[in-house]
């Protein structure tokens, strides 16, 4: 029974939002609030009570014998990247659906109330900014969040959210939309973005923490160009070979960490020579990279920033080159809360299933709600292909491993 | 006398040749033929012969009294790459005259004729390939060769030969427009394209040889894509951290060959990840890069060449990528005749210059004149900035210690 709901969920959302390619539910349009809707007449279906909020997202609710008393709250997003894969987001809000659901068909009467929040928003493809739904909930939006241009129509945030019938002066003022005082916890469930679990052979795991990031958009390395065959190495200032120097460096520096414990991911996405300017004859000049350093511990990011900082000021000096790593952009680490990572991994191990709990490298709206104060937890389901592509791949046996670890939880919490 | 002869002809050759930023005498086409005919008028009222040969190059000769002698032969080249500067290939064509001019003058009467070729098409910024002057004369160009398209116009090689008279089928046909064995020498002087003489505050040198190189146009590294934050470094493949790595380890074996002695130069100049596909929060799953090594030696290019291979089989196997080096591309080194070495260095030490000969990482006309069997020499006048720019900068006194010691050398080859 429970089975076929999600998978016909799974199959009714796809439908509504295949763009040929992949899934697009782009947030503040259409396509996202009948994604909600979807889930609302679901939700009403089931027994649930629904409302939507200032923020134009969904709840469904349970309601608790006492509702003086905080409310348990699970969730994630229904928002999709562009031709990106179904279960990005929507895996969390379907779970949560049917933990809810199933919950009231056992006739279990919570004590304090079971919410479910269908988030709009978290994606950063259309806006370039992550995390609007919640963002916007804690009132943690500004006026030059609303005026970022959508990067395919070029309308502004704030107009996207009016035309789903937000009201945006309240979010422009950082109106706190959603006191966190009145949820007891926030517990989201998503697909792994990356490769552990498959690795692991893991269905889910419990996460431990949501890494933050430092970031530069483009380093700029600037050397001196000249003809490849005419000088010497004494003489050179290849801007190329100063990044590599460095990026091996660093590489080293992150084997080190990962063997004394710290939590840290390095990448170099971009990166390369002008090709206004560049030629195969050519000593470099100057090339550029961008820098994404992440861990869940903000001590670690500094660290290893500094030593970044450190090694770009010796090659600057042995190679004779200069470094300019322009505009550092940062997003705060997060931790999930202690005794909720206790009673998921207990319950997880309770059905029977491997235990190892794994840091989201990934942002997540739970680093939201526990930089608000909400304690909060995430629960992993095994995904291969990484996300944000249309070929994501979830097994409907994890997804229902990690459904039930929630159902669990939530019903402990709640009583 | 002579010294304002050499500075009113470069000044001419400037103001017909001057695009606006810098100097374009685009070889085959009526820049480079109105460059040689400037060359020409003056050698006639010096008082030379002047003829142009099948290859629509100019000779000014002064000749011999025993004409069955094997000409003493100088010259260098008269086009240029685009937004290029006036001195290179031009300085040694104008040495040569003035060198002929001066020993006329003197009244000196060689046994050996001593003959003065002006050269076309030395540079490969237009057709991709460098020494098409001198490469047709001694019947190295093919079809393919002839086939190549301008990279501006589209117009092919053969087609601008033919515009200035050139007959391509012989060209084609690889035939011998100048007998090797007509010539007993070749010297060459030139505006050095590195720095070394700047820096060691030489106003000239003699030239050991002419390095050779093996390129890549681009060498691909391919690994996995993945969510930057969500991939372990055990999980990864990272195309540009292996790039990194390679690159530093061929540094370190370079530093190494250099300290034993070898010579070599190795540079990477065009390197990348692929804008259609990267992003700052994507592991980059491919990159691509330039290769250029260059070596006074065919050993030392096939060894290094070896460590290239062996350390990108390496890192395949470490990090799980796989290089794809694609056509490799190879031009032979040259070295210059000892004998000529030894005279020109005897010349330069005679004239009270500090003598210390180096090798030409950039290629020259000699290569093709040495590998074809004609004995070989060339002379680096003192130039900042390097070449292929305005802002080349030979001073006139180096220029005219340059200009000297072949005037020197030729007289005594030619007695």
């Amino acid at each position: 029974m429970t089975d076929h709901l999600a998978e016909r969920l799974f199959a009714q959302l796809r439908d509504e939002s295949f763009d040929g390619v992949g899934i697009t539910r782009e947030c503040y349009t259409p396509a996202e609030t009948r994604a909600l809707e979807l889930v609302e007449a679901e939700a009403r279906r089931l027994g649930l009570e629904t409302s939507w909020d200032t923020g134009a997202n969904l709840w469904a609710t349970l309601p608790g014998s006492d509702p003086t008393l905080p409310a348990v709250a699970c969730g994630s997003h229904l928002d999709s990247v562009p031709q990106g894969g179904n279960f990005d987001g929507a895996a969390g809000v379907l779970a949560g659906l049917l933990a809810l659901g199933q919950l009231r068909r056992e006739g279990f009467q919570p004590r304090r109330s079971l919410r479910l929040l269908a988030l709009r928003g978290e994606e950063s493809a259309f806006y370039g900014q992550a995390y609007l739904g919640s963002s916007a909930l804690f009132g943690r939006l500004r006026a030059e969040d609303l005026a970022a241009a959508n990067v395919a129509t070029g309308r502004s945030l704030g107009e996207a959210m009016r035309s789903v019938g937000i009201d945006t002066d309240r979010v422009e003022r950082g109106e706190v939309l959603l006191n966190p005082a009145s949820l007891a916890c926030w517990l989201e469930l998503h697909i792994e973005q990356g490769p552990v679990l498959v690795a692991r052979d893991m269905p889910a795991a419990v996460v431990t923490g949501i890494r933050g990031n430092l970031r530069h958009r483009a380093v700029e390395c600037l050397g001196e160009a000249g003809h490849s065959g005419a000088v010497p190495r004494w003489l050179r200032h290849d801007a190329v070979f100063a990044v590599a120097e460095l990026i091996t460096r660093l590489d080293r520096h992150w084997r080190t960490l990962l063997e004394r414990g710290r939590d840290l991911v390095l990448t170099s996405g971009i990166i390369g020579t002008d090709p206004r300017e560049h030629a195969m004859a050519r000593i470099p000049g100057r090339m550029t990279f961008s820098l994404d350093i992440r861990s869940q511990s903000p001590e670690t990011l500094e660290a290893f920033y500094d030593l970044f900082l450190s090694e770009c000021a010796g090659l600057a000096e042995e190679r004779g080159v200069r470094f300019e790593p322009g505009r550092r952009v940062d997003a705060a680490p997060a931790q999930m809360d202690a005794a909720l990572i206790a009673r998921l991994r207990a319950n997880l191990q309770a059905m029977g299933q491997p235990d190892e709990p794994i840091p989201s490298g990934a942002g997540h709206d739970a680093a939201v709600f526990a930089n608000a104060g909400v304690p909060s937890g995430m629960i992993f389901v095994r995904n291969a292909n990484g996300s944000h592509n249309p070929k994501e791949a979830m097994e409907m046996s994890d997804f229902h491993v990690g459904a039930e670890l929630l159902r669990r939880t939530l019903r402990e919490l709640a009583a």
